[in-house]
């Protein structure tokens, strides 16, 4: 119904004007609820904001037994209807992702400073249970280059994984135990937004980082350096590369080149055309095969180049007994869980969530934290160390076609093939490949045009993401990231202690107020300062707020512009929380009014902050009935006609 | 000029209909700034919000060299304006606040382990510098119980004051200095807002339990038990106090108990009668004296009366040779200033304000913070241990009628002639007058109708304020402030990650949309589902916002209503800031909105906002210019015409 245009108004002045002084509308207290009610309120919103049960609603006994093994074995769901069509579909896609996941595999555990047989293990047993608990279909499991990496130096900042290599892997199968508690915890206290407070800017620059992190060291293979740092750090890296030139071996650096051509480009077709997928994907398992073949025809490992060496026949040996919780090692576990956990987390929810929004189905957040968090307290205790959801085998997954879940059942069935005979093959197979096939794996973790857009759009934003990335290559991979998100948080705070307070005008000939410095067709009112708060009014903000408000200084600006004025109209529309602080702020700031002769107005506080203020007046009386109204419209035309009785139907 | 009543609109409905087509108001970008501008802007607001420069603008430079004194030594301020009748009004506030610091003083630094005649000392110097340096004219400085507790509780964990006195004052000092320095620094780097995050709630809880734990200790003097607990802790504390019945002397809890009587007595005189403010505030040097007299007359120290015993005569000696940064105790003693020094500053500020409100002045927070810095850095050169504007002087110092920071001088230099001649008459002061004195004035500082009226108005800020007193009481003076501090940070977080979301609905007969749940009489528009998010959208909370709406769980409350659903209209008048997660939200929330065959309309994004859609538009092209509007009104007129032509008049 809105606007009348000007000229109409002019005719029914007269008869209008009747009509407001009729019809102010009362702001009215929101219905009342008890503390009870409002607290389980918000503790559904907190922990339930997807009302999991709400399917269990209205079911006999018998369909919510159902249901809620359903629930808790999301394989009960999927499996019954599943078709050859499907299982077809998912032998191609499982077969393809284990070409990928075997020499990842054997490379990750490299990257995490552990024997190449724990990354085989760790896509044996993962799969099979991420296969039941899942609830995605396309994520392929496994170990994941960034967490390898986090594991391996956070661990090896404390004990040498070389001198001391059975101690380190206890303490490596202890974090991943802790990692899984960690995660399934908070899937089952409902504390999946934890992973929330990693922003998008925070990770872009955080996994740039990483992947700059690890490729360089990957040049100890791809050189053939013998002695290389233990370090991670930019400058420790080149300075050890640059020292130790004699170490170059030209054998490897060549076939390290060769294959890291032949990998980059196919990464390059299958990123032309998703069609190809097969291309990247297969890549890894040929340079492996071809590399070995010819290291064991040329002899290589006689001419500087290293090899893996001979790896145990065999399934995975349980590891139960190797978790150490001693208090000596426990704060050194329990920080590399921690950190290990919630980024694996953060990477396996992402992308799960990233091909539900694709194929148009949903995950549930915290029931991929417990499937997660399962599968990796039960890889703890086969020998696996951590693992989640890896973007590039999902990716690969999703192209080659997986239906299900079905699709890492075909994976791990492959891997414990070539666990159990296939082993022998991989003992000539050069570590030059597998530095390639890392280095390959995890350029594509440098997003430049994600970091560009943000650049566009929120410099601020950009800003959290190079310190993320700066932090990560220059302090380390744990400070980097703690920094960007203290950095993230700290932005959060600051919009809330520096809350934006606009000064409002009228836009001619309507009804609608508007920030003046936007709209520049928007007028000042005459006798009236018309005000906006766009922050919860609260502890941290309130002493900014009496420095704008109460005291003189920022007011002045909005004084100057009027020498007659009368009338603070306080828009409180956009604030959306008030504490005691703000109560105190408000009933400070209607006395500064009342000393300088001014009236204060306020306009639309929202439920909870209009109960607050009733019951603040209750105790202290500071507001009258009559300063509340619901629009700054409706609180212009009535008071306006108060102080100019005869001017009012010119505004 | 609104609203128009329902029957005079449907006269006009042909009418106002063609005005409405062409009446629609554009939702336009912000005046172009760059983004130097803005970020100056930003930096001007979060450092400068007061503006401190504006009065040099345009000056004569000779003027603005003595603007710029004036600014740095208040004094050069009030000085040359000071008269005969304001110096006879300081004179006996001055003289009225010493008869209360001396005692205070000597209490106090046995509070922290302390000589007693550091408190005397504290009282000298500090009074001296603020009166230079401080802008309010009320304040009175010295040692103050909290900070002193603190100081004392946090040294004696790691050094004992009985075995090793030289260390402990030592580090006393030191602490001191860089409670000092760290004070200084925020005011000069303008980081005041720091001391923000200390609520209301936070200090009413922590005051409380701070003055119980330091109540607990005076059971000790109060009692007249020789071997106490070292510990804060209530447990620790009665447990000492029942396992040392044999120690309990009846002669000093008789003589405590008529002392504590008459002290509450002065000071519930007081309360009742402001204008008998002399009474509580020679109460305790009434005690001093007289109990003193006593113990000489009596012999009391050989009837088991602890008394204060002989105290050195003379002025400050110097102590900056005495400033310990070694690494052994340099933990101890940053950790110790940072948590004394932030805890002073916050009494002092927040007393500094109570009074200028009270007296309609201003107090520049940034400049108290380098005046009290100031003041503890010189005084920890000059044997003074953390001092700050303390709440009950300074009440006093009020109500005596004070008119300038004079009355600090004169109190400091009745203090001196104290320390020069008067200090043998301490030698038998008993320390039992010293506890009920402590007692008296912490007893303030449990706010009871405060903590009643913050459960009254906010249950959630309540809770904080118990966190903080049973953590003082059961855990430690520092645990339970951070505990606090810690939830404080936590709600506002927590209040943005979960935003409100409410569904509007029309208030028949005007073009005002409110909330469905709180405004009861409110309708929805068939066709329309009308939602406001209440919060800035950002990382912390699109994972939630995404639940809500783009997945199925929240959004089926708000389309079981719908059956006819044809526009989604997003009011975002309180979103009041976005990142790049939040426009990545608003894309995928179109998408998911075009999926179901539903039009997603934005209402009056706010400039910032409105900026960053605008050039996350440029780079994907996913909002089409005519899906904005300006008001909610204007936005349903003009789409309920698109999908019913016949009906939309009846709205």
């Amino acid at each position: 119904m809105e606007p009348i245009h000007q000229s109409m108004m002019n005719n029914f002045n007269s008869l209008q004007h009747l009509e407001i002084t009729r019809e102010v509308h009362k702001v009215i207290p929101p219905p009342p609820r008890t503390t009870l009610a409002k607290f389980k309120t918000r503790l559904k919103e907190t922990f339930f904001p997807d009302d999991p049960l709400r399917q269990f609603k209205g079911q006999p006994l018998k369909r919510k037994w159902i249901l809620g093994a359903q629930y808790i074995f999301p394989i009960l769901q999927w499996g019954p209807n599943y078709s050859l069509k499907l299982f077809k579909s998912d032998i191609i896609s499982g077969l393809t992702i284990a070409s990928l996941a075997i020499p990842q595999g054997i490379s990750y555990a490299k990257l995490a400073n552990l024997p190449p047989i724990v990354g085989l293990y760790s896509s044996f047993v993962p799969p099979l249970i991420y296969a039941v608990f899942g609830s995605s279909k396309d994520l392929a499991v496994g170990p994941v280059s960034i967490a390898s990496l986090l594991l391996g130096s956070m661990l090896r900042e404390k004990v040498s994984p070389t001198k001391e290599p059975l101690l380190f892997l206890q303490l490596a199968f202890t974090s991943t135990f802790i990692a899984g508690v960690l995660q399934a915890s908070l899937g089952i206290l409902r504390l999946g937004f934890i992973i929330d407070f990693l922003s998008k800017a925070t990770l872009t620059g955080f996994m740039a980082g990483s992947a700059i992190i690890v490729s360089l060291q990957q040049l100890k293979s791809l050189l053939g350096i013998v002695h290389f740092t233990k370090k991670m750090g930019i400058i420790d890296v080149f300075s050890s590369v640059f020292h130790n030139t004699k170490e170059w071996s030209w054998q490897t650096i060549l076939m390290g080149f060769c294959f890291l051509v032949f990998l980059l480009l196919a990464r390059h077709i299958s990123m032309k055309r998703p069609k190809l997928f097969w291309v990247s994907a297969g890549a890894p398992l040929v340079s492996v095969i071809l590399s070995t073949l010819l290291v064991f025809v040329f002899k290589g490992q006689n001419h500087g180049i290293s090899v893996i060496g001979k790896l145990e026949e065999g399934l995975n040996p349980l590891s139960w007994n190797m978790l150490r919780f001693q208090k000596k090692y426990l704060g050194l576990v329990l920080n590399t869980g921690l950190v290990t956990g919630i980024i694996s987390l953060t990477e396996g929810i992402a992308v799960g969530r990233t091909f539900a929004a694709l194929r148009d189905y949903q995950v549930d957040g915290n029931k991929e934290m417990i499937a997660i968090g399962t599968m990796n307290m039960v890889g703890s205790c086969t020998s696996c160390y951590i693992t989640t959801g890896a973007f590039s085998r999902s990716a690969v997954n999703y192209n080659a076609g997986a239906k299900s879940a079905f699709s890492n059942i075909v994976m791990a069935i492959t891997v414990m093939v070539t666990l159990l005979f296939l082993m022998p093959l991989f003992r000539y197979t050069p570590n030059v490949v597998l530095g390639s096939i890392i280095v390959t794996a995890v350029i594509g973790l440098i997003d430049v045009p994600t970091a560009y857009l943000i650049w566009k759009i929120d410099k601020f934003d950009f800003l959290v993401c190079l310190c993320a990335f700066f932090g990560v290559i220059f302090i380390s991979v744990e400070d980097g990231l703690s920094i960007a998100v203290g950095i993230s948080i700290f932005k959060i705070l600051m919009q809330i202690t520096r809350p934006k307070t606009v000064i409002m005008g009228n836009i001619p000939g309507t009804n609608i107020y508007r920030n003046l410095h936007h709209y520049e067709e928007a007028k000042v009112i005459p006798g009236f300062l018309i005000l906006s708060i766009e922050a919860p009014i609260n502890f941290a903000n309130t002493t900014y707020l009496n420095d704008r408000y109460i005291e003189d200084y920022g007011f002045e600006e909005g004084m100057k512009k009027h020498s007659d004025l009368h009338f603070v109209v306080l828009d409180m529309t956009a604030v959306s929380a008030m504490d005691i602080s703000g109560v105190a702020f408000i009933k400070d700031l209607k006395k500064a009014m009342d000393k300088r002769g001014l009236e204060l107005v306020l306009v639309n506080p929202i439920g909870e902050v209009m109960e607050k203020l009733q019951r603040a007046n209750k105790a202290h009386d500071f507001l009258a009935v009559d300063c509340l109204y619901l629009t700054v419209g409706e609180a212009i035309a009535s008071l306006s006609s108060k102080i100019q009785p005869d001017t009012s139907s010119h505004v």
